[in-house]
């Protein structure tokens, strides 16, 4: 027996502590908690005290009221500004070549086949590193793009429309599984796809959007999957099944050949990621409709581009404030390990940014087959996020836990006070260019981009004690 | 401070003593635990000697290897024996006109309308009251009908095979929401519906279904949506959506008019209950592979015909044993109240009987919206089940439960033995003819349907004490 027998102790922080004390029978209870990051005592002072709560608000409300709807599909080149040949959006924050990972490098290599900028991988990489292109990041031109993310002018985008917040999104289509353009693939394979998709699959879907009585309701759509499974993220099959079955009498009316009709058909249902695309573009309408509110630490933007993490507040304006990219820590494709793997990579964080993806795994019990873990840790992730969002979302509900909204709106003061970062769940790109997925699983941001961030936003702050 | 401070108290049974002594402050653990049903210990004493693990282990596995496919839709009258004219197939155990509750004779009514066998409701009551027509149970007949479950001779039936058991399962097309025939409904509308069900619905499925390349996988697709938040007796939004986008490809390539695919495809789409009536016929095809094992008091049958529910067990062939149909416990539409409730009535509990249903609520949490309750009351019903249950599925798993398998084989001693009773939840329908569906909820089967089965199970078993 000993001398800790019938002690209790609440133990927060230190693991060692509590283990210790574990170890001499005195029963420890482990509460969440970490202080604060380093140097953020400053900042965090300061925003208790300069209506940043009021700001939340505004921003948190405008995230509530967002409606996104899928107008159409158009050609990227036509929609966004600037958007030359040999100019490239990409995923995450901005970057240049010389500092790109290989999955970001292999998808530009890809888009200059596909653009007819280059004649061959060899002659892409000596023009990119010759400084012939032009890389912008999607989130600078109102675009999300999976993993590597890489938009050219002839492809197609989801339109998605906000209508109570005026604004637009932009998302390219999915272009399936095994070796795509997105993991950084780009042999002929994968550039056929793309121009198969540009000539066929585009055309039947816009006609078959342009037959619906209203523009598809991705709000809603995003709720009824919610309530069947999917967390938007890395599961997106319910979201699928209900898009397809939404277009089905559409697609049974238009005036394409029958063969472009039921291979575009069968190329959607093939892939259950399908949706993810629209759904990122639904999620983006709804963090660019809370940006831009002065003083406000509310997350409107995560994103990847493979090297840096990048985040953006709704008080910061256009500013980004970066991180190394995390290693996923998840469940590989046979023949391939953690050293195969490049770091987290993509725009899909907008997911998250707005409550869905890891934030929403409770709803997915089944995600964690595809990501690891077991279907305990998906609520206790998505419970633990509750601590570091504003508020909970007034459209998307989580089931299993008794119907409560999804945690949104991520309060950057909260995830430095805490400690928590936000639950990020996401596929695994090879590190190499021209492989493809290996993988899937959960990361971390990196906190320093959040303490950065929490930084401008108090500096900006015209309130200081 | 009590004399019965610090003690603690296991209570099985009586609540009256629990609360008294928790009043006392002593700590109480309910354990859900009730005396075996009056007059059962004889026979489950018989039983626990009789070789009935032994039979129980034998229908089981012919219910884990039955793989129920979808082989296409034929005619009832040509695919059920002695389905002549005047004879109509119904719900639950076998009943007469002068003992049928309202939304049955309702059914009764319109078929006889739909098949031109009365001129008019009052002719087909007459008729019916006169001893005209005859009326047998689906499942005496290898089918299975939600509802009133009334079958006449021209309507159209999912085929469903189950190739490792060498048997067949029929059911009817669901008819969608509102007025229908299977909640007693008659007039025009509803005879109109079922002969465009005959004449347009069911040839375009055929057309389609013979498209596919195999016989469409029931239990996989069974086994998705239990993934996706459907349980497959009240909720099957997920396995409608599946079936349509399984169906897709073929439907835009048969060679029907544009227009009749059309309306079949948005009549399928605006009723997320379609898939309700396959997945009864895979469950029919699966419990009936576990009929007849001698000894086996494992549950292959329970349906309700709206006055009595009946039971039948794997070891005691085609006797019906039967109960009082239950009061279903749940919401009403609009304008309804259990007032208006009749009995419950229907085969869909063959669901159940196949750990599907109210047995697989856990898969399920959104149901709760539909026939009341919480979340966590689905995930409770689901556990105890486990109590009654022989084994678990290897191919049916709930994700919030840690991918368990569903529980599996209703085992009639154990639902006597700890007094539970299998979940069943069901749709409500008005107690009168002709008006329909008024709400949705949970109801208890009778008990003294199991304990009659039991006793004969008992009586049938060679070896006694």
């Amino acid at each position: 027996m000993s001398i800790l027998d019938g002690v209790q102790v609440a133990s927060a922080g230190v693991e060692l502590f509590a283990s210790e004390l574990e170890s001499q029978e005195a029963a420890v209870t482990r509460v969440d908690w970490r202080p604060p990051a380093p140097g953020s005592e400053s900042c965090l002072a300061r925003l208790a005290v300069a209506g940043t709560a009021a700001a939340n608000d505004r921003a948190v409300a405008r995230m509530q009221e967002a409606h996104p709807r899928l107008t159409g599909i158009g050609v990227a080149g036509d929609l966004i500004a600037d958007l030359e040949p040999g100019t490239f959006l990409h995923a995450g924050p901005p970057i240049e070549w010389s500092d790109m990972a290989g999955p970001l490098r292999g998808a530009i290599i890809g888009a200059a086949l596909l653009e007819n900028l280059a004649t061959d991988p060899d002659d892409a990489t000596k023009k990119a590193a010759a400084g012939a292109f032009h890389f912008v990041p999607c989130h600078e031109r109102g675009t999300v793009g999976p993993m590597a993310g890489v938009v050219s002018p002839s492809m197609p985008v989801w339109i998605v429309d906000n209508e109570p917040g005026g604004n637009r999104a932009l998302c390219t289509l999915n272009e399936g599984l095994g070796k795509v353009l997105r993991y950084g693939a780009y042999d002929s394979e994968v550039i056929d796809r793309l121009r198969w998709m540009s000539a066929v699959l585009a055309p039947v879907l816009t006609s078959a959007l342009q037959l619906l009585d209203a523009p598809l309701d991705l709000r809603a759509m995003i709720a009824h999957s919610l309530q069947m499974g999917d967390e938007l993220h890395n599961r997106n099959r319910a979201a699928t099944s209900l898009l397809l079955r939404t277009l089905m009498p559409a697609l049974l009316t238009i005036d394409h050949p029958r063969s472009d009709v039921v291979d575009a058909v069968e190329f959607i249902s093939s892939n259950d990621h399908f949706f993810l695309n629209p759904g990122m573009a639904s999620a983006k309408a709804t963090a660019d409709a809370a940006a831009g509110v002065e003083g406000s630490s509310v997350v409107v933007c995560m994103a990847r581009n493979g090297t840096d993490f990048g985040v953006r507040l709704s008080g910061t304006g256009d500013r980004w404030f970066t991180g190394p990219a995390g290693i996923v820590d998840g469940l590989y494709l046979p023949g391939f390990g953690p050293e195969d793997a490049n770091p987290d990579i993509g725009d899909s964080t907008i997911t998250e940014t707005c409550g869905l993806g890891g934030m929403a795994m409770a709803a997915a019990p089944a995600i964690v087959r595809f990501v690891g873990g077991t279907p305990s840790d998906a609520l206790a992730t998505t419970d633990r996020m509750y601590e570091i969002t504003w508020a909970e979302s007034d459209h998307y509900q989580v089931p299993a836990l008794d119907f409560r909204g999804t945690p949104l709106g991520i309060d950057c003061r909260e995830v430095v006070h805490t400690g928590i970062l936000p639950a990020v769940n996401t596929g695994i790109a090879h590190k190499d260019p021209g492989i493809g997925q290996v993988g899937a699983g959960l990361v971390e941001p990196p906190m320093e981009a959040f303490t950065e961030a929490l930084d401008a936003l108090a500096d900006s702050s015209t309130q200081t004690p």
